[in-house]
């Protein structure tokens, strides 16, 4: 455990979400396969919260987020949020706008990668949260539907309008966040929604498979790449070269550079402590 | 009509464009077809003027742009563009390079989606004006070509060199913009570059379409979902986020949001007011 | 030679580089073809000052960037850098890692465009000189690997955390820098990281062939297309606008833009002179 830890409890049980550790992999199921995955209030909490608990931890290397069921997310719940929100006041919708763009925050931000495991329906906050992971692996059943727009509301949803013209082009974010039209895996494959293709329904094992891989891996590298990606969207040219430098300079003061280099010169596969 | 109109006048009658108005959307034709709808000094000026108009009638919900003939716009007259300008000062350079760049602003930042209908040749700041809409709706004849640098200029015209890498990347937009080589429609689809490829001579009917269908939909989600794309380009990921949650905080308290939900609940089709 | 030359000494051979000189193109050549041509201090040490020079001198239109032998640039030498790196003290690994970014910000910052020829192995440090690169001309047997994190350093090395999500977007981009794994042409060019794909063993010629028709164009309208791509990155829309048109008006006053007009009225091809 990390020596920046506090008096804050450890959460015992997170009622929202199925959350397993192992290995230095934590995955996080969404669990109402009975309603598609449907968010509720309580599973954006927990999102928020577990994503902190974890990100101040350091106990995980890789985070896997699936879902139970027929598909991987369908979005807020119509009942349980959009039926709730319309008896809200204006103190309350803010923070429940801003609870959910803090579970996209804390995503780009955690110290580790985080994988969606996707197959089925993404639809909606759905859509985002797997849009706001680092990898997004997904099986030919997968579906993407940012259809924010069908409720009435705008299509940029907890950074919606900031991530998706940065992945896929500001083009084909304008037509998929202003019509809400599905994208099916070929198509978000073709644009670069997708990082990897599986074969039908191996979505999770393959999304398994590269947390292990990263997980066993340099994961202070790791970490330290995610958080210069996310920074250097919001940097121009010469501050970023510049943090490159230190950040790089930094690692090189690192066991495992210096553990490459005596594998390498040893002709044996490094051995990795992350640090 | 808004509130927040003043004295400016109407104006009754667009010399340098055809304009038709119909159930909420616009078509702004460009209309010197035995010049391949080449751009005068007139033409920029009454888009700049009937962008801004249109922008504060609030009558219209989506727009049109399309090209009368063999194509859609080969851009800046060479007689009564390029040759005007060699005899002008640098006063009057600067403002015919500021108003075609107030064109581009006004297309990204009109409270309405823009629909450029392409086919045949998109060139120069024709390639722009395509480039600067939301939808780009082409058949297979359509051809865009940055050909700035073929007349001796910057390949960075009216906010290209800001648009192209956000659209196709920055890989694409060098080669396109420094060289002003020819992009056929389907490479143009292949980099993001074209919204939707139609069956040939198609452009302006799904263009309708398309304009028809935003326009009876839930206009004002439309025209947040473009003002946040804009302006999310040029904001840092936490900003962002916090848009995102006030806009929507916003749209929960309109009609349309509360009309999803009656007729979800109804199992009935909204019926959008645009509020 | 450009009157802003000072008492700055002109090198008189680069010795860890060849550098010819033809035509108005100078094409670099790594050239440690035993080695896969991987860099050292000296190499990167000569491409930055390389690069200075001929900024400031302003008798290079274009730049080629070439490997010789088997591949382009297998990155920085294990013993040469990774070695010596180890025994390094704070300051010195900062000024190491301050220079390589300084040659990604001269590649990126120089008045002329350059092109990156490629076949075979581009890797590590090699992959970023291609990527800061304007054009990537490569053959099918290019293979490009990003290769950081598996020497236990951040993938956002030399500015790569910056460019390469603006070049193919955050998706792939993430992808590529974390897990360093080898992307070949194929799958290069369908994610834009590729300019041009050449027939096998043809790189080196139509790097050739590009550098020699930019070199006969409009030089300074080249120059200022790279400058404002490189420029509007970090800038946002409005701002961008008005550096395009104010970049316009000035080239409007240039010579090459009144010769396009007279060899469009005179009905032959314009001989520019890059002023």
């Amino acid at each position: 455990m990390s020596p920046f830890t506090g008096s804050a409890a450890r959460t015992d049980r997170w009622r929202h979400l199925r959350v397993d550790l192992s290995d230095g992999v934590a995955t996080v199921t969404l669990e109402r396969p009975e309603k598609l995955n449907a968010l509720t209030f309580g599973a954006y909490a927990d999102l928020r919260d577990l994503l902190a608990e974890l990100s101040r931890e350091r106990a995980v290397r890789a985070l896997v987020l699936a879902g139970e069921g027929r598909g991987f997310c369908s979005g807020g719940d119509v009942d349980e949020i959009i039926g709730a929100t319309l008896s809200m006041d204006t103190a309350q919708l803010l923070d429940f706008n801003r609870m959910t763009g803090q579970v996209v925050r804390a995503i780009r931000e955690c110290p580790f990668p985080v994988i969606a495991a996707i197959h089925g329906v993404a639809a909606g906050a759905g859509a985002v949260l797997a849009l706001a992971s680092d990898f997004r692996v997904a099986d030919p059943s997968a579906r993407f539907a940012f259809l924010f727009t069908r409720v009435g509301l705008s299509g940029g949803d907890m950074g919606a309008a900031y991530l998706l013209p940065r992945v896929v082009g500001l083009g084909h974010a304008t037509r998929l966040l202003m019509l809400g039209d599905p994208v099916r895996a070929q198509e978000a494959e073709r644009i670069g929604l997708i990082s990897e293709l599986t074969e039908e329904g191996k979505a999770d094992e393959a999304a398994q498979a590269l947390a292990h891989r990263l997980s066993e891996g340099p994961a202070l590298a790791y970490a330290q790449t995610k958080a210069l990606l996310t920074a250097e969207l919001d940097m121009p040219l010469g501050p970023a070269v510049e943090l490159d430098a230190s950040t790089q300079a930094l690692l090189m003061t690192g066991e495992d550079y210096a553990e490459f280099h005596k594998a390498f010169t040893q002709k044996r596969p490094p051995k990795w402590k992350g640090r």
